[in-house]
């Protein structure tokens, strides 16, 4: 297993490529989170805590937490992704280990092995209060690489991605 | 194993106490979700689709689809847990098995196995769209009960539900 | 999302394509499982209670019931593959719900989504005493179909299945 | 989060109740799995290749992977666990990266997170050969910590261990 963890920055073209698709994802958007690392086969997105994403006891919801922690590893097995390709979630496990406080919640996707058709990786989440940082979920992903088809316009219907076929 | 998923409604009580708490969910009102079926051991949440909701393809984005399966998981979990309690996901698991399409998803929860401390739940998220449903999602949750110690104030340090501990 | 869990027979050719991979399995030969039933999209393993299956406390052990509960679904996926084709385990998550007791365990393999490339399944495990039979593990599993490559032969070198790449 | 990696041996009293426990799993004896590391929060096993631990194709079966990556995990856990008190698996996940093949696989597994009632365990799952040394399988575990009560008579019917009860 290479060691993917390397905190070097990624490309500038596949950043720029990571950017892009990162902003086209509404709910990031919608929920203020913000991508603040892209490094070959590990990417870190910070969440802000604010009311819109708390659950009924004011901690950040488990579904927040999730869809952060889905996107980092989305796009960490994305930045080893080639061209005219795109990705998947196939599946993915999470452990909430601990209430999700703090100023932010910061979510870090890790490669562990890159395949041609599918990609693993590791999901943590992190709860960061000034200098505190503390594990608030743990998590394992499956990912796949879909190779797009360019000769097809994108609204042609064969040109939806068909998941899982 | 007893059929938990026989659709008559929960009592009043426990469908008021249901609804209360799921209002307090900052997260499902900023997604725009509503609980719409509340069963002994069954909760339907709805999310529409709406561009805030969506990922890079304009799809509905994994992490809102799992946050509404998590909190179906949670609420038919919370529907057979005794009063003074409170509900925490532990970890799920969960698969996304097509583009996640529709005017809007349904998510279903369904206990599996309540213990006295851990109950098991079934996710599934449903696209759908005028008369057509189909299965988008499927996925399997593990959930705690949590007595509550009334005699400490809501703001006591102690009363913070500790996680795993 | 067709109803796969129809009782009847899968085709004689395909019981036969399964039975023969079965009985290279050592290890459900070692553990003394048997496939008992075949159908299309659904499997059924039997595992006999005896002492070289337990755990510390005389139940059956996790892997043990994991271990069956993996071939079903396997098999279960396998069952709606084309020839020349084999089938790999990509992941699955298992929740133990309960002692595994019994005479026996009955594991029960179901296809949810049969996709071109990944199939996902639904598991089961049943504890069997006389006439009553409990649910003791549910889980759910990602498999992949290989495409054989006749044109090699067996031995050579790039005929191993490469998982994952 | 502590570090529960370093690798010192565990207490002398600690390695000889897990030996004693590892002694009784039947299925461990039966698989030719040996129990190689025990330190605080960490335990290695190792399952020598046999035709006995193979699937179909001549690796070695996912089950017998999952089984000792199971076993791992539950012993690592039950280092840091109170006298008088039993583990039980609660759920884990596991992904299958690579053909378990090698002279052995070396399990190991490592608390994440431990909690009064629940932990949480990292699971890897090694193919050694000679020098070489390679991830096979990658997982996330639950556990969960049993007190035991030993004012009653190991026979009496309510001593059962009622997982998830």
């Amino acid at each position: 297993m290479e060691d993917w963890t390397q905190q070097q920055q990624a490309h500038p073209e596949v950043r720029a490529r990571i950017r892009a698709s990162f902003e086209r994802q509404g709910l990031m958007r919608h929920l203020g989170a913000r991508i603040v690392h892209i490094a070959p086969g590990c990417v870190h997105i910070v969440l802000p805590s604010r009311p819109e994403v708390t659950q009924q006891h004011g901690y950040i919801h488990a579904g927040a937490t999730s869809a952060i922690a889905d996107s980092a590893g989305g796009y960490a097995a994305f930045t080893l992704f080639p061209e005219n390709s795109s990705v998947l979630t196939v599946e993915y496990k999470i452990n909430l280990l601990a209430p999700a406080v703090g100023d932010h919640l910061e979510a870090v996707g890790t490669v562990l092995k890159a395949g041609r058709t599918l990609t693993v990786c590791r999901l943590e989440v992190f709860g960061v209060q000034d200098e505190h940082r503390s594990l608030v979920a743990t998590g394992q992903q499956t990912l796949m690489c879909v190779k797009e088809r360019p000769e097809q316009p994108e609204n042609h219907p064969s040109s939806r991605p068909a998941t899982l076929t």
